[in-house]
């Protein structure tokens, strides 16, 4: 396959590299794009420097099968007819075409298959809270249908990009050496903070990142399943944490719960709370599963589970849920 | 009144000195209390140096009217006879008393006559986590019932103490500087990670902190309230967040609930996202209310409100909320 990565020299687009080469997945050519900024740069590829190119509307994409693409809405939205019109695929780890009808919402072990129908030769990848909250999700789903989630976050700097995850190392710095922290990427200091936003404000209160939570959960799991959920970005460099409750159709035991998660695709479990063992974001960072524990009945429901979950935000939450998108593909295909 | 701080060299014995000093509390003396090793040390009070006395099975408590204990469960259960026999009302900051049928557990803007009645002369202060959550609720319960509760926490590590926050920073300092950090205060590194486990493990899964947070709710309030809680330490230094979702007998509209938060007593409303104005635990260290934002309909019931709460966890959650409950005493007895 001729694979493009657009957006290289980025958080997700620097996964990407290792992901693909760690997968060993089959790469003939491999080429970069990147802003007019990143041109030049050179990045390694199983042991070859490969030059990022300038991203431009001319038929660079005419000899590529599929295009990863990772350099935030503007650019995907700009760009998708250049990227796809001699038959790239295009997968697309922006927002841009995440709740377009005619562009699939993937992730491989839920609904795999809506990858292989695509009107626009797009398919979209979630965004990383979706991705790790429908992994979890999902292992109950299969046994009994989920009806509501009520879901807080922790959120890592990597969310917002490699700067964002240099600026809260740098505050740490600076506070040590007695220095006024430098706010530029988070609208506060994120050092010793937690901020209640994460994207923009919607007119009912919730932010855009909240509404991702409820609208590409329903649109990846087919289903009529309600979300309410409260984004809050946490000091924590790279793994994404969730507190989440679900009511379910039938009430679950633990046991049975647990055994859902122990075989669910994607997931591993550590829940054993007598020798402290549960999901942490520090240590977990670059690792695939997403990690589930904490697993409790609600106090408050019958029909109510509780658990908690961590997953490298720029793996499942994006590189590796795009290169397992087209490892999908060229398995179906 | 003659006062008594037992546990002084804490973070809330410290904060203890701070308030009734901004309160200007009416202190006619104040003793201070310690374990042998901070005895001999001392804190100025008022201009005043006043030496910290070993706490003992003795007599000198006999001209204490008000004694705060702040020193942890096994300390308050072993001196609550030392203190109390010669009629000193103590106000327990630990868990030691909070669920005893004889001591009553008071946040004096919502049970404040609860602390009258006190057939051991004990009133216990509730935990950190609780008395934020309850200031809260108050406000809703006020206009109608609230049946359920969910809620997930993002605590500060002076719920640790005061020795967990120097860990904190000190393993900040140590990152920067590239050694390894110093874990003691905590089961895990905290800088740059989140720790879901806050107190020890009870049978149904759940944490000691999360089940406080069930049963002195309903104790407080008087209320058949149901509280499904997650615990989660994060690397902040002193205020705690909660994320919030409240089910309420009647559903109420935003307006409401924002009027509601508005005239509560304890509360302070931050809550308008159009100019990114919502609680944040850096900056409102050391101050009184519980802030309240974030303010929004719960998606998934309509019965449902969730909102986002801050409130510094020494002084609402320990220190403030203990001297509250002595003003009270002191107003209507």
């Amino acid at each position: 396959m001729n694979i493009a990565i657009v957006g290289t020299s980025g958080a997700v687009g620097q996964e990407l590299l290792r992901v693909l080469e760690q997968r060993n997945f089959p790469v003939d050519e491999l080429q970069l794009f990147g802003s007019s900024r990143s041109a030049g740069t050179s990045y390694n590829f199983k042991g070859k420097q490969i030059v990022v190119k300038e991203l431009q509307h001319n038929d660079d994409f005419k000899v590529i099968d599929i295009a990863f693409v990772s350099a935030g809405g503007g650019t995907s939205l700009e760009f998708a007819k250049t990227i796809t019109k001699h038959g790239a695929i295009m997968i697309d780890n922006s927002s841009a075409f995440r709740m377009d009808d005619e562009v699939p919402l993937v992730v491989p072990e839920i609904n795999g298959e809506d990858a292989l129908n695509r009107p626009k030769g797009i398919v979209a990848n979630p965004n990383c809270t979706t991705s790790q909250l429908v992994i979890a999700l999902k292992a109950i789903e299969d046994i009994t249908h989920i009806k509501k989630v009520h879901v807080a976050t922790y959120q890592a700097a990597s969310g917002a990009g490699a700067a964002a995850m240099q600026e809260l190392e740098e505050q740490h710095r600076q506070i040590v050496n007695g220095v006024k922290p430098t706010v530029s990427k988070f609208a506060y200091q994120l050092a010793y903070n937690l901020i209640p936003q994460v994207d923009v404000f919607t007119d009912n209160g919730y932010t855009k990142e909240e509404m991702k939570m409820y609208h590409e959960t329903r649109k990846i799991m087919h289903s009529n399943i309600e979300v309410s959920a409260t984004c809050v970005r946490v000091p924590v460099m790279r793994a994404h944490s969730e507190a989440i409750w679900i009511e379910t159709e039938r009430p679950l035991s633990l046991e049975e719960a647990r055994e859902a998660f122990r075989n669910a695709d994607g997931v591993e479990l550590i829940d054993n709370p007598s020798e402290k063992e549960y999901p942490m974001p520090l240590g977990l960072e670059g690792t695939d599963p997403v990690y589930v524990g904490r697993i409790r009945k609600d106090l408050t429901n019958e029909h109510g589970l509780t658990f908690w979950t961590v997953s490298d935000q720029i793996r499942k939450g994006a590189a590796l849920n795009a290169v397992q998108i087209a490892e999908y593909i060229i398995k179906n295909s």
